[in-house]
């Protein structure tokens, strides 16, 4: 028995330099060679580090089968990266090899324009079509998750007939594919799903139409991912066949596919909530790319910080009675936003869980509010005792105290219904609600602790 | 066919209600009726919206069967919930209801001492061992994920035999469980792995240790979630068999439950980045620990907040001088923020990827560096120009400017390192870069900004 132990890195820098030699002796064998000796991650590290010229000189002394091997270990990112630069011709023949919900998932990364580009070039007319047709779905929806291709038998065949063909065609059908069958009709409409198992213990004569799970559960094809991923939990099933809506067998989605792009969408939510939106940056990106992509948020972000700072411009003159609230201001904005993102972050999560739907605004406002206002008072308390202390003011105290309480409660309150609104709104609360939270409550903080101030200003003057 | 859509939830709040009367009229089957009614979403809001005492009557109403049905419906974190409010025999009684692998999964999350009262309470002792082994387990390792119970055959049965056996006990075994079949020896030492096809196939008088696939790989029970999710990447496989370091076959981790995991593992890097901190926090959870577990993370904040202000502190006579400065201090402090953490998502993502390694400081800092440098000029020229357009004055213009270009390069830079630090330090990247980024970045840029306006004091006072 062989216990699997990941291997040690040892001997990855010499398969590293192998790779380069073999890049740049053009050698796909040696190249071959090399790439087996590394594991996926390792395969993953490797291209992230060789320039771009090297990589489309690699895929092209691979092959496109090999070539596709390859690009199916990466990071989908790193993918769609490698088939940009690729010619037209060559990124077709390789996709040609990807299986079909994988050539979709990068073809759906590309701009419009290319994608189009590319599966013109693709020389089989049915890859052709389902490339075409899968490329129609939305984003993680059961027939851009389906694989195809499931093991279909005529209504009128015997057992003995499918475990016959099962015997022959063994070698085609890989593992995942045969422990559930499909019955379909002349029409190629779904008509029921055998196992495997009870095949195999049936007398080998009778049809499998009277053997098979009629009505079986379907899903349609236009199914998308957070109905599915409510589905796989609801039913303990290995997957779904997946049918159009004249019910033609279309594919299979499988638990795996969909737990698959489910934690991708997580991985998506912290992204855009810390302003990597447009996709994933690798920092294998050209560099350009990777600047927009960051600037295509900051842009944005400077603008709201400036609208929000303009609030202490107009308060210049209470600001040079009590100069000590320059050090409070950037703290109150600060926490405020803390506290207001701790409240996306529930709220974003209770939506993904389902135990919060995106009308549930008085259950918010009733939980954070409480929330908002036991820890307002506490840091409150904590910023206004610490004014107290540096300063010997009671005023201060107070101003800074009452400020940062009342701006708490407003930004968890705001946090915690902004996830709703944008949700509701179509909108991915991930990437959204920071900024809009953010700028409101900067607003509001600055308003709070400049007009208290002013209000106090014969109490606060020389501070 | 019966193409599965989710049903509408017109008739919830009938359920909910009945629901309610059942709990009153401490009534069981009335209120498994009503479950039923509600699908796992539903079922997870409405036990989201029900007192933690009338939580406990329907746990106690429904009896440990279905009592353990429907938590494993709910959010995990919800189910602990109700687990911590059970009297420790009726806890103990729902976890021998649940799968092995659910029930130590919430007595992970419970305190160490509940989980040892309730385990000691669980009556039958092979279920008690199972839970005492299984919490040893670290959480998101093989030993952890696996399923238990394995169909497992002699080396000596025949293929007419195993198939017999399957026949028979066709009702005990799930679907999922008998696609491989386990061939073990007297010592329940792994020898081989049986594919259903292959018995199906073959003649029924052969030992099934003729038909098996010898040396099958396995994984040991301690491989880390990181590692398992690379194997099956690697892997096209539906599930490892989990042995111990002896050999000795415990159960068997499917694909499926390390990817959950994983997903899982995503979510918690979202939050844990936003401000909530050990464990999930739902809002149906008490108030007192709501609050507490977000100020357990507030409260550092606030004091890094105050350090990083007391350099305003120190340098009020500048800013008295120059009071439009005011206006910039939060700004600097907030871009720099939001440009460190893109790189810190950056930095974690790639590391979660595999792409990027621990000690791969320097790719970061000359990756980070060039973005940095890039944008931190556009962004600086942007906020100096409105600063010079504000004022008119050139020399405000340019301390705005200078100082948010150089806090940007420092903060992508250290965004992009401190991640790889915290990774090699043991330390959950996504909770603490944020809070050591943004002290940092405060600190420096409002020392950037004060100390530039004070070398050019001349030039920029009354402005």
């Amino acid at each position: 028995m062989t216990t699997f132990q990941l291997e040690t890195k040892q001997s990855v820098e010499e398969a590293l330099n192998s790779l380069d030699d073999a890049i740049k002796a053009r050698d796909g064998t040696a190249a071959l060679e090399a790439i087996k000796l590394l594991d996926w991650e390792d395969q993953r590290r490797a291209m992230s580090r060789i320039s771009h010229e090297k990589c489309e000189t690699l895929i092209h002394i691979l092959g496109a089968e090999d070539g596709a091997k390859l690009l199916s270990h990466l990071a989908e990112a790193q993918a769609v990266e490698i088939i940009e630069d690729l010619p037209t011709e060559e990124a077709a023949e390789i996709l040609a090899f990807l299986p079909s919900e994988q050539s979709s998932n990068l073809l759906r990364e590309l701009d419009d324009d290319d994608a189009e580009e590319i599966i013109a070039k693709v020389s089989d007319s049915e890859d052709r079509q389902e490339m075409q047709r899968r490329l129609e779905y939305e984003d993680g929806c059961a027939g851009s998750l389906m694989r195809g291709g499931p093991v279909t038998f005529q209504q009128t065949s015997t057992v003995g007939e499918v475990i016959a063909d099962l015997g022959e065609h063994a070698e085609d059908y890989t593992d995942r594919d045969v422990q559930y069958l499909y019955v379909i009709d002349e029409k190629k409409i779904l008509k029921g799903v055998l196992r495997l198992r009870d095949l195999v213990l049936s007398p080998r004569s009778i049809p499998v139409s009277e053997l098979m799970i009629r009505h079986p559960l379907t899903v349609i094809d236009s199914m998308p991912l957070e109905d599915l991923v409510e589905l796989f939990e609801k039913k303990n099933f290995f997957g779904f066949p997946v049918v159009d809506a004249e019910g033609h067998l279309l594919g299979v989605v499988p638990r795996d596919a969909v737990r698959h792009e489910h934690a991708e969408d997580q991985a998506d939510m912290f992204l855009a909530s810390s302003g990597i939106v447009n996709g994933e940056e690798l920092r294998s990106m050209d560099l350009k790319s990777r600047c927009i992509k960051r600037l295509s948020w900051l842009g944005p972000n400077i603008v709201l910080n400036m609208a929000a700072a303009s609030i202490i411009a107009a308060n210049e003159a209470t600001l040079k009675e009590v100069i000590a609230l320059a050090v409070f201001l950037p703290i109150v904005s600060d926490m405020s936003g803390c506290s207001g993102n701790q409240a996306v972050a529930v709220s974003i999560r209770e939506l993904t869980l389902g135990i919060l739907r995106p009308g549930d605004y008085w259950r918010v406002v009733i939980k954070e509010g409480a929330v908002g206002i036991i820890n307002g008072l506490v840091l409150g308390l904590l910023l206004g005792f610490t004014a107290y202390l540096w300063k010997g003011n009671i005023y201060l105290g107070l101003v800074v105290a009452i400020a940062l309480s009342l701006n708490t409660i407003l930004s968890v309150l705001l946090g915690g219904l902004v996830p709703l609104f944008l949700k509701r709104m179509k909108v991915d609360p991930a990437l959204a609600s920071g900024p809009i939270l953010t700028t409101c409550t900067d607003m509001c903080g600055f308003l709070l602790v400049l007009s208290l101030a002013s209000a106090m200003l014969a109490q606060l003057a020389g501070v």
